[in-house]
């Protein structure tokens, strides 16, 4: 972990206004909610906003992709996961994403401002560690992990780069996975696989983590507090035993690896630890 | 289920480009989805587009909130998932939100166009059911369930339709929780929830599941296959036990009721059902 714990300065677009004593800019917390989610959710304007805009109003809907992604560094890829990083996403590019992608760099090129390269991209995470019931609907709630990164991507064109940042996310599926499959990957494999680089502009998270809450004249009923059930039910993601395909299909190998059978332990173990330690307000 | 098997006309921005063979414009599966997600990822421009909107960048990126959500009609409360209903949403509602609802709805008052009344949303839910490992990274994938849905949302004022979005959201959560619990809300917590209605203008989903596949020539190549493990593993949400809270802090009942026993086993069981059967290629 890093000593200098860095956080993203507040911008309009980033501020959580609603209950910011659950909100934090910590570069760590953020990043790290987003590295263990297996799925991203990446929005962007359907359109360039501004002045040059159509007023067709179907243009009002964002575009949203899922996307798997991973924070790192290029540059200095030992970096901590607190440290100032890329965003690296790998999913369906689409030509339209591509294309303003290329634009949007290519039209500030001269500005002399790298952060306002690429296509303004906003990235969604969140695990839902729990349903809070309490004795009322009002107060009801979920123990939840969120964070949002906003940030301007561009296509990866640099083959190093792409190779690495390829690697990076293969490993972030299964650790380990990249270096027991086939690789290097062929030119054509290179050529069909899209990775965006998205600098981060700002970002936030919002943990909450809290045991059933409730106001006092409803504490204060016997009755009521006699027949509501509170509590917290437990909520976390698990990996099954894993599926080999049947032999002569591509698959030969069905003794599950010690990589792999690390991986499911591993997260099966975190997964259920950080959902109970949340319910017990651990 | 309904006989009818309803689409979502394919608009522009709707339209799935790529694998168009996993797409689907059906409401039943885009509809069951979003209704099994605990949570969905909301997006709206973080300002009105157009030719009167600023030319400050940051207003490129698109705000996401995480909201909890279920499908219904509060004409037709009987209908079913496969029928045109609304989606209804409950979350923290910003304030900007609320205004650029209001906005939108009243400018539009005039046109006689009802679906385009009130803020353009793009909702996003994603379930992953399993990592399909094979030969090479570039083969590698996910079977997932996602669906998009695009609508107009304005704030529901209605008091009768406000108290049955808040139970129909409460049970979509915990099945059956709502009679349980201390009912109906005061004024007051009425007063403080907002719930949003949005009319859906269109949607698609996007369903893979499938098996490892790789190219002739590494599934020739017999050491490699002898040496790489390929398969599926299955990914699904798990509830743990149920923890009440602490006896004295607001609930005496302890055991764990018929209905959320049901719940978690139902939610487990279903769950990982629907991975296994992804990954056995049911």
């Amino acid at each position: 972990m890093p000593s200098h714990n860095l956080e993203y300065p507040k911008q309009p677009y980033s501020t959580v206004n609603r209950y910011g004593h659950r909100a934090s800019y910590s570069l760590e917390t953020i990043h790290q909610i987003i590295n263990t989610c297996p799925v991203l959710h990446v929005s962007f304007a359907a359109e360039a906003p501004g002045p040059g805009s159509s007023s067709d109003p179907d243009s009002a809907f964002p575009a949203i992709l899922p996307m798997i992604g991973q924070m790192g560094s290029f540059a200095r890829p030992s970096a901590d996961v607190g440290d100032v990083l890329d965003l690296y996403l790998h999913g369906y590019v689409s030509s339209r994403m591509v294309n303003r992608a290329r634009s949007a760099g290519a039209e500030s090129e001269g500005e002399g401002n790298d952060k306002k390269k690429g296509l303004p991209l906003t990235v969604a995470a969140t695990h839902v560690d729990g349903l809070v019931l309490s004795l009322t609907p009002y107060s009801h709630s979920y123990n939840y992990r969120s964070a949002v990164l906003f940030g301007h991507a561009e296509v990866v064109t640099g083959p190093a780069e792409k190779l690495w940042a390829m690697e990076l996310i293969t490993n972030s599926v299964v650790r380990d996975r990249w270096r027991h499959t086939r690789v290097p990957p062929t030119g054509a494999e290179m050529q069909s696989t899209s990775i965006l680089r998205v600098a981060i502009a700002g970002g936030s998270a919002k943990v909450q983590r809290s045991p059933p809450s409730d106001a006092k004249a409803d504490l204060a009923d016997a009755e009521l507090t006699a027949r509501v059930w509170t509590g917290i039910v437990p909520l976390h993601l698990t990996a099954a035993e894993p599926v080999p395909i049947p032999a002569g299909n591509g698959g030969d190998a069905k003794k599950v690896p010690p990589y792999l059978r690390e991986y499911v332990d591993g997260l099966n173990q975190s997964a259920r630890e950080m959902a109970l330690e949340v319910a017990e307000g651990g």
